[in-house]
């Protein structure tokens, strides 16, 4: 018999980054990508794309090291909250309730499998943008300056996990999420799992960490309106010394159109356009990729690029297979 | 104090489009739209966009008139089906259900204000290709050919009703829908209002309809992954004599860069592109905008033409005033 | 008997554009339009677009008018830039030598039938970038930015004048320019034509002047890469509080993706995008466009703004038909 | 001493490549990359993209082998016509005249010094659409139908020589053609070079043959107007099992934006988009790109694919080194 599927989970809402080179990260973050600073904090950064609807989207944080601080998404409601932390704790996975953060209130932390540290909230402060940002169209959060790359929103993260199967038991109950597509391996292991909780046809997704390691970070991910603004964007990066590690190219997986680059801190940043691409189905049955067809490369056939197998923030050497 | 948010209704499913040049018609959709027929029952052609997942999105019938048979959304579930068919019958609203269509189960149908035709389904007909239309990737609905504009997949339609404030009471009765944009006019009255269920921007929008007739249609919506893929569809309508009403150009409400055509019924087909526009917040504040605002046209000036105002299918005499 | 072809010119250089806002049109030019400033002189500012491989190719000069001080043209050699001056001089039409400019050698000075000032010279002044302007790919004249519309390079000009059938009589002899495509009113007036020295399918058109006043001036045009990068300068317009006259479109004529606005000072100003249109037929003939066909509007029907067959700067009073 | 610029070749107008799968290869042609039939003749069919303007760009003749028949070049005039001649006369790489093909008039015929046929004639055959080939905008050779990758006119040539500084040597001085660009190895050798008889960045490039053959053939290329016709082509030829050999992606050399595809006898065609750059510069200093420059593979830092070094046609065995 079929459950009914599960709305309490809004949307993928900000993801604290570790970076090592505050400042050259920083100004990454705003000069290229095109993010706006909306406020600081201790060693923070809050910044946000100009689409974002929230008051940041990305917590740049100093650190001694790279890599993922905390996933925030948020709720559908008060009620639809408290029901998730009810189920995550059930899990045995919570840490606790924060006071909240520059850009939202309370929030109910947790971890998961591979111990990378989420959130969930309902309460948010929207953005209001200032005199000088405020756009021509009133159906629009913040101006579009069409500065750097000019990303439109956040849209999705990939974190690194020893046991990809183990996050798929896991966050379809913690946070509703549903499996889109998967990639399983001749031996039968996941190898990679995307997950989404609305109609995006992902927000997260999770690849095998090959390390060892646990928390690890792939990438981050903000959407432009356009596949040509990546092309645009990859000339801004060859112009301003950004390692470009691979795209511009189709995903396979997702078909989604991107752009792969380290921002100076070495985490991972991808520039994405999926099109009209959305899953609207209800009951979208998980796609799955298996080794063969993944050997394929990309869409067009682009063969993956070794180090999207292997560079991960923080850098971790790599155990012996 | 807010109440939860409703998620029973998936998605705008299919439209069912009334021709009396049915082969004529029929062209259009395939060639020029690009569309491909699933199916023939009756009077009626069952036509899909490569990758709507339904077996049709767009049921066009041979009639002596144009406009719109009704109009089919699909439930998150059967659960959700049926509290949905409970709400509307609440609202005195219900027709009664069906035995379902080529594409779907069994349906519930009901009436909006303006008595359009509406029904709810949950058990559908999911698309398999045959294998001349299997796509080169799994996690595509269909082969991608390139035909004609080449559009994506249902994206919303509009509808023209004497008293747009009636349907915005009812949609979020009925379906569970937001509104996410709306005119109001210096009178009070709302001219237009624009519905979405999901993460989509809207689904279905209303504006008013001067003629006093009832249950008339504006235009029917299919979306492309890019806004250069317009500029081509123009072209392509350009060489092949259809009717371009107007565009492309990008609307100020909701931000859709579109281009109308007519086909050759008579019936409004739009091509749009939103870009990565979605609503994801959940309590998403209505944005109103201003006869004054409405004033200055389209986002970069271009005037609205007077027929976007006054053509509606079936053509009917425009009342005095 | 065919006479052979002319290629004693290479192409339009420069424009000198008045303005009587000169900080505002400076502002304008360097962050809206993204051009870069390469010099100063006198009430001059000198600025270029970052492929441009000449010093500059918009001279922006102080004054208390507004419209063209001079256009430049280079020839293809010494011997050809004399070859002209001999044609020049031989149709009176001749001014005198000039010392030349910040970015030439010396050049020869003209008038055009309607008074327009124009030079052509040989001996010029690549741009040779700085450090901070040097580009990642050396085949390229400067760094790409980004900033603004981030137009690419000169493109061509729009002259008004009184008498067009007496610039098609003059500019082929006096430059060499080919006539490609041109408008024939009913009464069998020439309303527009469109002339080239080189493969671009224009670099200069005139149109009819119907205020009756002298050596006004239409649009200066830059190029950009795509027809995308055309839509994106129009938000960026929208959101700077430029005005826009009407765009973005494809002109029937030559079918230029364009989009028009006015500089600060009123001097109005194209973005275009031409796709791999070239005329390379080196016996093309011109291509008449009839009154009727004109009627129709653009390519895809958005009809012809009125202040396009009107404004031109600087601005004049209407006289009486 | 400068000498002046020859400008007695017009542009490159057509190419005769063999196939040894001719029906696969028209189809290819035909539907997917969206050529038009113009004529037969013998074992050839001619064939046009819809904006080329004389009848023919593309020979197709069936054979017992691959590569180019040969190369056609289109003189300024009759009078350059017989200054070629006289030219390549003095070159002693003349062939002699013939009474011309289907699509134009009489033509020299000649050799480059790696044994390719090329011939140059001036009177032609301007295409003259039938009425269902009619286009809608009388500036435009035939009907735009938007069939597969639609591409507008046929862009360029690549041949493999073993001496590519002979070719160097020789084009300039036949056709007249300009080095635009060229690749010089650390031992002095030059390993590609970029020619051009007008304003467009290259009409014919040369690189190494490192199997020791001659009169072997690298790839042809049509242009689009836009680089996301080439995205979506891409996803055509993914649909159709047209191999993709590299690709989409931008070159550093030229800066062309390029798709790489082998029709089904494996001749290397190219899709390709120059945006707005062209050559206006009539002394232009040749680009020289070094051994270590090259290393750092195409703009965007897309490693050169192993097989774009060897695969050309007809196919050969690689000679030992």
């Amino acid at each position: 018999m079929t459950t009914e599927p599960i709305f309490d989970t809004a949307h993928l809402a900000h993801v604290e980054l570790f970076t090592d080179k505050p400042q050259e990260s920083l100004d990454f973050f705003v000069d290229l990508l095109g993010l706006t600073e909306s406020g600081r904090e201790g060693d923070s950064v809050y910044l946000r794309a100009w689409d974002d609807y929230e008051f940041h989207t990305l917590k740049l944080t100093a650190s001694n090291t790279t890599g993922v601080g905390h996933i925030g998404y948020r709720a559908t409601s008060e009620a639809a909250l408290h029901r998730r932390v009810a189920a995550i704790e059930a899990l045995g996975a919570g840490i606790g309730w924060t006071e909240g953060d520059l850009g939202h209130g309370p929030a109910y932390r947790f971890r998961d499998p591979d111990d990378h540290v989420f959130e969930i909230y309902f309460q948010t402060r929207k953005y209001v943008a200032p005199p000088e940002e405020r756009p021509a169209l009133k159906n629009q959060a913040q101006r579009y300056h069409g500065r750097g790359a000019a990303v439109r929103r956040i849209d999705h993260l990939n974190l690194l996990a020893n046991d990809v199967a183990a996050i798929k038991a896991f966050l379809p109950q913690a946070l509703g999420s549903r499996v889109t597509e998967q990639i399983v391996l001749d031996s039968g292991e996941l190898a990679g799992c995307w997950f989404t909780v609305n109609n995006k046809t992902y927000d997260i997704a999770y690849t095998r960490d090959f390390t060892g390691s646990r928390g690890r970070f792939h990438h981050l991910t903000y959407a432009v309106d356009q596949r040509e603004h990546i092309l645009e964007a990859a000339d801004l990066f060859l112009e301003n010394g950004v390692f470009i590690e691979t795209g511009p190219h189709k995903h396979a997986v997702q078909q989604t159109f991107f752009l792969y680059v380290y921002e100076p801190a070495g985490n991972r940043v991808e520039i994405a356009n999926a099109g009209a691409r959305l899953i609207l189905d209800p009951d979208w049955q998980t796609v799955t990729w298996t080794e063969t067809e993944r050997k394929k490369g990309q869409a067009w056939g682009l063969k993956t690029i070794e180090s999207f197998h292997t560079h991960g923030t923080p850098v971790v050497p790599l155990r012996h297979g």
